[in-house]
C-alpha cells in the first residue's frame, strides 16, 4: 500500500509520516506550492531527513487567482484555505488511493465537513486520512519530539510550504504588506523539521512482553 | 511516557495500540465492564496477543443504574454511551497523563464535544487521544489488517467489552430482551482480535532510503 502525505516540512506533517510508516510500504511526501517562492525546498530537505521520497506540485495559476480573490473579499484566511486544500487532496487522490494530511483537532481551517469527506472518498474511490484529527497541540508536540528535532519560526519572516504561509507570500507579492496585515494574524508561526532523531520505532523488548501480557484485573 | 488505552479487544482499539506503540514506553490496555459478564476475559486475551499489560476496571453500580435509566427513557443508545464514556476516560486520566480510545471518525456515539475535550484536558492536566478520529471505517480495516487477524461477530449473540455491548447485556439481564430490541439495532456487530501477525513495524530498508530522499519535483 502507498500513501501520499501532504507535506509542509513541519512537525505536524512530519508526525503524520511517522504514524503511517509502519502501515504503508511506500510513503510519498508531496508539497504543494503556488509557484512563487522556493519554500518547497525546505520541505524537500525535511523529507530527506525523514527518509522518504518527495515531490513538489504547483497549483494552477487560476487556483491562486481565485484564492487571492477569496482572501480579499472575505478579509480572513479560512475560506481561501478551505478552497485550496481540497484541490490538493483531490489532485493526489487521482493517482494514489490513500491521501493523508496534517490537519489537527484544533485547526479551524482547512477543514472538510464530514459529508464532503464521505463524498470525496466515494466519488474518487480513495481513503482520506487525518491522523492528527483526534490529537491536541500539546499531544502532537510530545509525540513528534520523540523522533524529530524541529524549530518554530515566525511565518511573517520565514516562508514555509503550508497553504497559509504560501497564500500570505503570494498576497504580499501582488497586493502588498498592508493587505497581509489586514487579513492574516501577525503572530502566525510554523515549525520546520531539522532532524530525525531515530529510525527504529520498535521497543526491542516488546516481543518478550507478549508472554506475560495479562497482568492484573481488579 | 505511558498511555492508557480504553480497550475492548476489537480491531479499533487494537489499531490504536499499534499506532501509539512507537511513541510510548509503556501502554496499558484497560477494559471497563459493568461487572455482569466475563466478556472482559476476551479483551484480556486480545491484549496478551498484542503484547501489552491489561487491566479490568468495573464501573460503579450507580453508573450502570443511571446508564440503564437513560437508555429506557430516551429509547436509543447514544445518550447512555455519551454518559459512560467520559467516566471511563476521566477515571483513567486520574492516574495516567495520556488516555486514548478507539472512537472513530464515523462514530456518532460515544463522542465528546470539542469544548468538553478541552475542558477535560485543562481540568485534569491530561492528554486525550483519539487516533482514529480522522480515519474512515474502510481505512481502519485496511490498516488493522496489516498486523491483526480479527473476526466480526454479532453483538446479540457474542458478548464483548465495548460499552454498547456491555449495556445491551445489562439491559437484557434486568429488563428483558424486549427492551433490548426496542432500544438497540438488531444487526450490531463488533470485532475481536484473534492474533497479532507481526511485531516488527519497521521496514528494514528505510534507513538507506534517507540518502536518496529527494526524488523529483515537477
Amino acid at each position: 500500500m502507498k500513501v501520499a502525505v501532504l507535506f509542509s516540512g513541519g512537525k505536524d506533517s512530519g508526525l503524520v509520516t511517522l504514524l503511517l510508516e509502519p502501515f504503508f510500504d511506500e510513503i510519498e511526501l508531496v508539497t504543494f506550492s503556488f509557484g512563487h517562492d522556493d519554500a518547497w525546498k525546505r520541505a524537500a530537505a525535511a523529507a530527506a531527513e525523514l527518509g522518504h521520497p518527495h515531490r513538489r506540485m504547483v497549483f494552477d495559476n487560476c487556483v491562486l487567482d481565485k484564492a487571492l480573490g477569496i482572501l480579499l473579499s472575505t478579509g480572513y484566511p479560512n475560506d481561501a484555505l478551505n478552497y485550496v486544500h481540497p484541490i490538493a487532496v483531490e489532485t493526489m487522490a487521482k493517482e494514489c488511493e490513500f491521501v493523508a494530511d496534517g490537519t489537527r483537532r484544533d485547526d479551524r481551517a482547512p477543514k472538510m465537513s464530514f459529508s464532503a469527506i464521505r463524498s470525496l472518498e466515494d466519488r474518487l474511490h480513495m481513503h482520506y486520512l487525518r491522523p492528527l484529527a483526534g490529537l491536541g497541540g500539546k499531544t502532537i508536540r510530545a509525540m513528534a519530539s520523540r523522533y524529530l528535532d524541529f524549530e518554530e519560526m515566525l511565518s511573517e519572516r520565514y516562508p514555509a510550504s503550508d497553504f497559509e504561509v504560501g497564500l500570505r507570500y503570494a498576497l504580499k507579492e501582488r497586493h502588498g504588506q498592508r493587505e497581509v496585515d489586514r487579513i492574516f494574524p501577525s503572530n502566525h508561526t510554523h515549525t520546520r523539521v531539522i532532524r530525525r532523531k531515530r529510525y527504529v520505532q520498535k521497543n526491542e523488548g516488546q516481543e518478550d512482553q507478549a508472554c506475560q501480557g495479562i497482568q492484573s484485573e481488579s
